[in-house]
Protein backbone atom coordinates (compact mmCIF):
# COMPACT_ATOMS: atom_id res chain seq x y z
CA UNK A 1 0.00 0.00 0.00
CA UNK A 2 1.23 3.84 -0.67
CA UNK A 3 -0.13 6.68 1.11
CA UNK A 4 -0.08 9.74 -1.43
CA UNK A 5 -0.79 13.28 -0.36
CA UNK A 6 -2.46 15.60 -2.20
CA UNK A 7 -2.46 19.55 -1.46
CA UNK A 8 -5.14 21.67 -2.83
CA UNK A 9 -4.30 25.11 -2.43
CA UNK A 10 -5.71 28.46 -4.61
CA UNK A 11 -3.84 30.04 -7.16
CA UNK A 12 -1.25 32.92 -5.31
CA UNK A 13 -2.77 35.53 -7.41
CA UNK A 14 -6.43 34.61 -6.03
CA UNK A 15 -7.42 36.51 -2.79
CA UNK A 16 -8.28 33.87 -0.10
CA UNK A 17 -10.61 34.90 2.31
CA UNK A 18 -10.60 32.11 4.71
CA UNK A 19 -7.19 32.58 4.82
CA UNK A 20 -7.26 36.30 5.39
CA UNK A 21 -9.84 35.64 8.34
CA UNK A 22 -7.84 33.58 9.78
CA UNK A 23 -4.40 35.85 9.76
CA UNK A 24 -6.34 38.30 11.35
CA UNK A 25 -7.37 35.99 14.10
CA UNK A 26 -4.02 34.85 14.93
CA UNK A 27 -3.25 38.96 14.90
CA UNK A 28 -6.16 39.38 17.55
CA UNK A 29 -4.63 36.50 19.62
CA UNK A 30 -1.07 38.50 19.66
CA UNK A 31 0.57 36.14 17.73
CA UNK A 32 2.02 39.34 15.55
CA UNK A 33 4.72 37.37 14.09
CA UNK A 34 2.37 35.64 11.43
CA UNK A 35 2.54 38.21 8.35
CA UNK A 36 0.15 35.45 6.19
CA UNK A 37 -1.98 31.98 6.18
CA UNK A 38 -3.52 30.83 3.10
CA UNK A 39 -5.95 27.76 3.98
CA UNK A 40 -5.76 24.93 1.28
CA UNK A 41 -6.90 21.20 1.19
CA UNK A 42 -4.95 18.07 1.92
CA UNK A 43 -6.21 14.74 0.20
CA UNK A 44 -4.76 11.80 1.24
CA UNK A 45 -4.91 8.52 -0.58
CA UNK A 46 -4.31 5.23 0.46
CA UNK A 47 -3.84 2.90 -3.13
CA UNK A 48 -2.79 -0.09 -3.74
CA UNK A 49 -0.33 1.43 -6.46
CA UNK A 50 0.83 4.59 -7.41
CA UNK A 51 1.36 5.90 -11.16
CA UNK A 52 1.97 9.78 -11.20
CA UNK A 53 0.10 10.32 -14.32
CA UNK A 54 -2.94 8.69 -12.96
CA UNK A 55 -2.90 10.89 -9.64
CA UNK A 56 -2.51 13.86 -11.94
CA UNK A 57 -5.70 13.03 -13.93
CA UNK A 58 -7.41 12.47 -10.87
CA UNK A 59 -6.41 15.85 -9.37
CA UNK A 60 -7.73 17.61 -12.65
CA UNK A 61 -10.39 15.46 -12.85
CA UNK A 62 -12.00 15.42 -9.36
CA UNK A 63 -9.69 16.48 -6.88
CA UNK A 64 -8.58 20.30 -8.00
CA UNK A 65 -10.52 22.82 -10.05
CA UNK A 66 -7.70 23.44 -12.23
CA UNK A 67 -8.47 26.97 -13.00
CA UNK A 68 -8.62 28.65 -9.50
CA UNK A 69 -6.71 25.86 -7.77
CA UNK A 70 -2.60 24.47 -7.92
CA UNK A 71 -1.61 20.78 -6.79
CA UNK A 72 1.08 18.88 -5.38
CA UNK A 73 1.63 15.72 -5.03
CA UNK A 74 3.73 13.95 -2.61
CA UNK A 75 4.66 10.39 -1.92
CA UNK A 76 4.57 9.83 1.62
CA UNK A 77 7.32 7.03 2.73
CA UNK B 1 11.01 34.66 6.31
CA UNK B 2 10.09 30.85 7.49
CA UNK B 3 7.36 29.28 5.75
CA UNK B 4 5.25 26.87 8.12
CA UNK B 5 2.61 24.49 6.81
CA UNK B 6 0.51 22.61 9.31
CA UNK B 7 -1.72 19.87 8.31
CA UNK B 8 -5.15 19.28 9.89
CA UNK B 9 -7.07 16.06 9.31
CA UNK B 10 -10.16 14.18 11.41
CA UNK B 11 -9.00 11.84 14.36
CA UNK B 12 -8.70 8.66 12.28
CA UNK B 13 -11.44 6.83 14.45
CA UNK B 14 -13.89 9.17 13.36
CA UNK B 15 -15.69 8.74 9.85
CA UNK B 16 -14.29 11.28 7.53
CA UNK B 17 -17.95 11.40 5.35
CA UNK B 18 -16.44 14.08 2.76
CA UNK B 19 -13.52 11.81 2.27
CA UNK B 20 -15.73 8.38 1.59
CA UNK B 21 -17.43 10.78 -0.96
CA UNK B 22 -14.13 11.31 -2.88
CA UNK B 23 -13.43 8.21 -2.52
CA UNK B 24 -16.70 6.58 -4.47
CA UNK B 25 -16.33 9.29 -6.70
CA UNK B 26 -12.96 7.93 -7.60
CA UNK B 27 -14.07 4.58 -8.15
CA UNK B 28 -16.36 5.95 -9.97
CA UNK B 29 -14.38 7.60 -12.30
CA UNK B 30 -12.25 4.01 -12.73
CA UNK B 31 -9.18 4.82 -10.22
CA UNK B 32 -9.84 1.45 -9.05
CA UNK B 33 -6.37 1.25 -7.19
CA UNK B 34 -7.26 3.94 -4.53
CA UNK B 35 -8.77 2.08 -1.62
CA UNK B 36 -9.46 5.33 1.18
CA UNK B 37 -9.45 8.89 0.60
CA UNK B 38 -9.41 11.15 3.67
CA UNK B 39 -9.41 15.39 3.47
CA UNK B 40 -8.02 17.39 5.74
CA UNK B 41 -6.86 21.28 5.68
CA UNK B 42 -3.99 22.74 5.49
CA UNK B 43 -2.82 25.86 6.43
CA UNK B 44 0.54 27.54 5.31
CA UNK B 45 2.08 30.59 7.92
CA UNK B 46 4.53 32.96 6.66
CA UNK B 47 6.07 33.56 9.72
CA UNK B 48 8.59 36.35 10.93
CA UNK B 49 9.97 33.97 13.29
CA UNK B 50 9.40 30.15 13.47
CA UNK B 51 8.74 29.02 17.66
CA UNK B 52 7.33 25.70 17.77
CA UNK B 53 5.21 26.12 20.95
CA UNK B 54 3.33 28.87 19.32
CA UNK B 55 2.69 27.35 16.49
CA UNK B 56 0.94 24.81 18.99
CA UNK B 57 -0.78 26.94 20.80
CA UNK B 58 -2.27 28.81 17.55
CA UNK B 59 -3.36 24.62 16.43
CA UNK B 60 -4.95 24.49 20.08
CA UNK B 61 -6.79 27.67 20.45
CA UNK B 62 -7.73 28.29 16.70
CA UNK B 63 -6.12 26.31 13.75
CA UNK B 64 -7.74 22.85 14.66
CA UNK B 65 -10.29 21.44 17.00
CA UNK B 66 -8.20 18.90 19.85
CA UNK B 67 -11.50 17.07 20.61
CA UNK B 68 -11.87 15.62 16.72
CA UNK B 69 -8.59 16.52 14.72
CA UNK B 70 -5.07 15.97 14.66
CA UNK B 71 -2.75 18.29 13.52
CA UNK B 72 1.21 17.87 12.11
CA UNK B 73 3.45 20.93 12.05
CA UNK B 74 5.80 21.61 9.40
CA UNK B 75 8.88 23.59 8.54
CA UNK B 76 9.18 24.46 4.89
CA UNK B 77 13.13 24.84 3.95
Amino acid sequence: MVTVRVLVSLKPSLLDSAGRTVTNSLKGLHFDEVHNARIGKTITLTMESYDEDRVKAMCEKLLANPVIEDYTIEVLP
